[in-house]
């Protein structure tokens, strides 16, 4: 077995160079001086194309064709030639130009529209927007994998979603979490935040947040917390994993939540079974599964009022003079207010989802060429209007809030709520194998829970891709009803409806 | 001029390689997990073996025999082009099987050595000893250098310097150090040093050390500082510098003088001309000349009476406890204690030369065939008791201190010593040019010795070999009259001789 064998070491090496990369890349938002952009992006860019060279070359290839000889491969051996055939044959179908092109126009594209965010003006934005457009529309029909070229944009996220799924998903979503949030705001008893941004030392706050996941079971042995402006989750290796988190001073939940959100996706990074380390299949399966894992810990623990009888008095010890005296279940409470609000990443579990949804349903739109990149603001607009009644006032609120788009990054966003789908319905599966599983995190106790995404998800890495991972628990393909189920018991308790 | 065109980008992207396994082993030392090493040993053999293919391949070849072709290279083309065939033909003089061969035995003896080490029996270390000696027997043949194979293996670390040549001036050194010594210990006015062995907060010594070498002006927009076990300076490019200290809470010097080594070293990877970045040439001409900035700054300036005018004052304000009331004279002659001791790390400015000729005259020996492996211990101990006066009590104060055996680093200890001769030399010279230099130390203003180094050693990178590099500032070869000199006005000052 000579064939295969030489095919994984191969991706191993290639896996190296990403992992090395990783680390020029968690230096540079963590601790690299200012003076050091121009020489760090040069070694990233000479590790990128080092990579490209590697995979696309002729003996990559006669390595994919001799494997493919071999009659009698196991599971794991199948996984690693099918995801090497997949890195392969979508990279050998783009051009160096056309990827030289895209890269180039994207480092532009992000400044042009940090200043752009500045200026607060979508017109400074749109000609190299409408030119990455271009590239990626380019790039899509190269790739050529479904009836849409958004699909094959979607692939490089999800592999195996197409954009015609997604939507008989979001458009039933879209309509239950309408209905839903007319129901809370139709109530009188939503939560008062006040207490949230009062005055929250930082330093105390790193060592709440370390104390946090900690509990969580998060491996220092095998990874670490640092600060950045945007958290992140970087692997360095299987065994060196490294998150990161922000600190708002009169804004507790940024650094709890952000430090809860990087841990559920390190545990998964932590978590691949021996076997395929050293593999590409040492690797999240899909971005969508990625943040299953990140907001389950983050929302449907670290917002439940379970996590909070453990995590409470340890919080109000860390800040007495702002706690002390203020009750739990208001607590509680405060975290889980909900509001339509202009910017993502700011927004609750119910109206987070509609705003995905917006930028869902404009890429759809950009990519089956519906729309004129001119049109894109207004188009924004309405749809906030439409779903979340409210109108951005300007840009820089509205169409300009998201980096995504200036980097290229079309047909991310769905995996977002993708992730907050996925996670509902493995935690109702985990729920009914741990039948004490409320008292345990009551008790701070989280490890039985950790077995269970183990067992069901992060051992595997790469093998399964989203739709066979979540049929294996429990037979059933993704469902929406998890997730709705999950927000109305939550919610229309606390807003007592 | 597309042949030197193509050679320098060859070799910029060999340097790039280097840049990024700094990188690796700067966040091995500093912030790596724990268990995170098997997996960055992987990640740096990748890096080591890739930039070893690219350095002995045909192509490096075909580009160097183009390029010498070239009638009018410039000054700068022409070092690139020295440096390339230098570390070409050195390259691929060496079979890829003894590459490994040594790899492989320098990483088990460096674990033996520690073990041995701390078992205090050098008998477990010798076998492995033994077997790197021989290794890098057969390197220094293949190398084939000079009239010794230690001069081959010299070479790696001090271009065109010889054995014979660092002989004849440690021989005279050696003379002039223990007759200057002896005249110190028979002095009654030795300093006590008591006061540096106090209690000095971690977090304090630390605040201290940045605000030091801001004075110095180190650059933190190109730069930083860190904690490691053992301080280092690394550079991860041009324009990214990276130093550590360590803090020792009882003992105030090891973080000080650490600090201000490393920022020596950093000054001088910060003042490449631009001309040369990204170049072969954009490298320390050798590890003596390194050493002697380190050390320039260390213990010439650091060590000084008017260092402390600047200093004392507000390392009171960090240490009132300790030394508001204790003199500056009394502080400045504490540093300056002049004692025998076994650690060569620990030794002050007149024993640590010694130290270093004693390792010296051992590797000559051992690569000149006059000593088999397990007589070491006993000649080390003859060589402390002759040059230093002391008897190692055992092997772990002894012929097992030192880390540079158990990695094959054979030639690089005479590099700390011919360091200290470049050092003050060079500082003559600078006194000479800079009339108010005195002044401007008491001050605190340092930036016109900066510019002079910048001017005569920092900006050439390695264009210039030590031995150019010295003569082109005032004719004269490297003599060690200058650190003669520095040492008796200093030291029989203090010691009232």
């Amino acid at each position: 077995m000579t064939q295969i064998k030489d095919l994984k070491k191969r991706f191993s090496n290639i896996k190296k160079i990403d992992f090395i990369n990783n680390l020029l890349r968690w230096d540079q938002q963590v601790y690299m001086p200012e003076g050091a952009n121009k020489g760090r992006a040069e070694l990233i860019a000479f590790m990128n194309s080092l990579k490209h060279k590697k995979l696309v070359s002729e003996k990559t290839g006669r390595l994919i064709k001799k494997a493919e000889q071999v009659s009698n491969l196991n599971l794991i051996e199948t996984a690693i030639l099918r995801e090497a055939k997949r890195a392969y044959s979508k990279a050998i179908k783009i051009p160096i130009d056309l990827v030289k092109k895209i890269a180039k126009s994207v480092t532009i594209g992000h400044k042009i529209w940090e200043h752009a965010r500045e200026k607060n003006n979508f017109s400074l934005f749109q000609p190299i927007l409408q030119q990455i457009i271009e590239l990626k529309k380019q790039y899509a029909e190269l790739i050529d994998l479904g009836s849409s070229p958004y699909d094959s944009l979607i692939d490089d996220y999800e592999p195996g979603a197409t954009s015609a799924w997604i939507q008989s998903l979001f458009d039933e979503l879209k309509l239950q979490l309408i209905s839903i949030l007319k129901k809370i705001l139709k109530s009188n008893n939503g939560p008062d935040d006040a207490i949230l941004h009062r005055y929250y030392p930082s330093e105390k706050q790193w060592q709440f947040s370390i104390e946090l996941i900690e509990k969580l079971n998060f491996d220092f042995n095998i990874g670490r917390q640092d600060k950045s402006v945007h958290p992140f989750t970087m692997p360095l290796s299987e065994t060196d994993i490294r998150i990161t988190t922000r600190i708002r001073e009169y804004y507790l939940p940024a650094c709890i939540f952000g430090t809860i959100h990087e841990c559920g996706h390190a545990l998964y990074n932590m978590g691949f079974m021996e076997e395929i380390h050293s593999t590409n299949l040492a690797e999240v399966t899909s971005l969508g599964i990625h943040e299953s894992q990140s907001r389950l810990w983050e929302t449907i623990i670290g917002k439940s009022q379970e996590f909070w009888n453990y995590f409470y008095p340890l919080l109000q010890s860390y800040f007495p003079k702002n706690l002390q005296k203020f009750p739990q279940e208001k607590f509680y409470r405060a975290l889980n207010k909900v509001e339509p609000s202009l910017i993502r990443v700011e927004a609750d579990e119910i109206t987070y989802p509609l705003h995905i949804i917006i930028r869902f349903e404009i890429e759809k739109m950009i990519f089956e060429d519906h729309v004129q990149v001119g049109e894109l603001p207004s188009i924004w607009n309405e749809k906030m209007n439409d779903l979340l009644g409210i109108n951005p006032p300007d840009d820089a609120l509205g169409i300009l809030q998201d980096v995504h788009w200036s980097g290229g990054a079309f047909g991310y966003f769905p995996s977002y709520t993708l992730g907050n789908l996925y996670a509902a319905q493995i935690f109702s599966y985990a729920k009914e194998q741990i039948p004490n599983l409320h008292d345990e995190i009551s008790q701070g106790e989280f490890s039985h829970l950790l077995k269970y995404l183990r067992d069901h998800i992060h051992q595997y890495g790469a093998i399964y891709y989203p739709h066979d991972l979540i049929k294996r628990i429990n037979g059933d393909a993704l469902n929406i009803k998890y997730f709705i189920t999950y927000l109305k018991e939550k919610y229309y308790r606390i807003f007592k409806i």
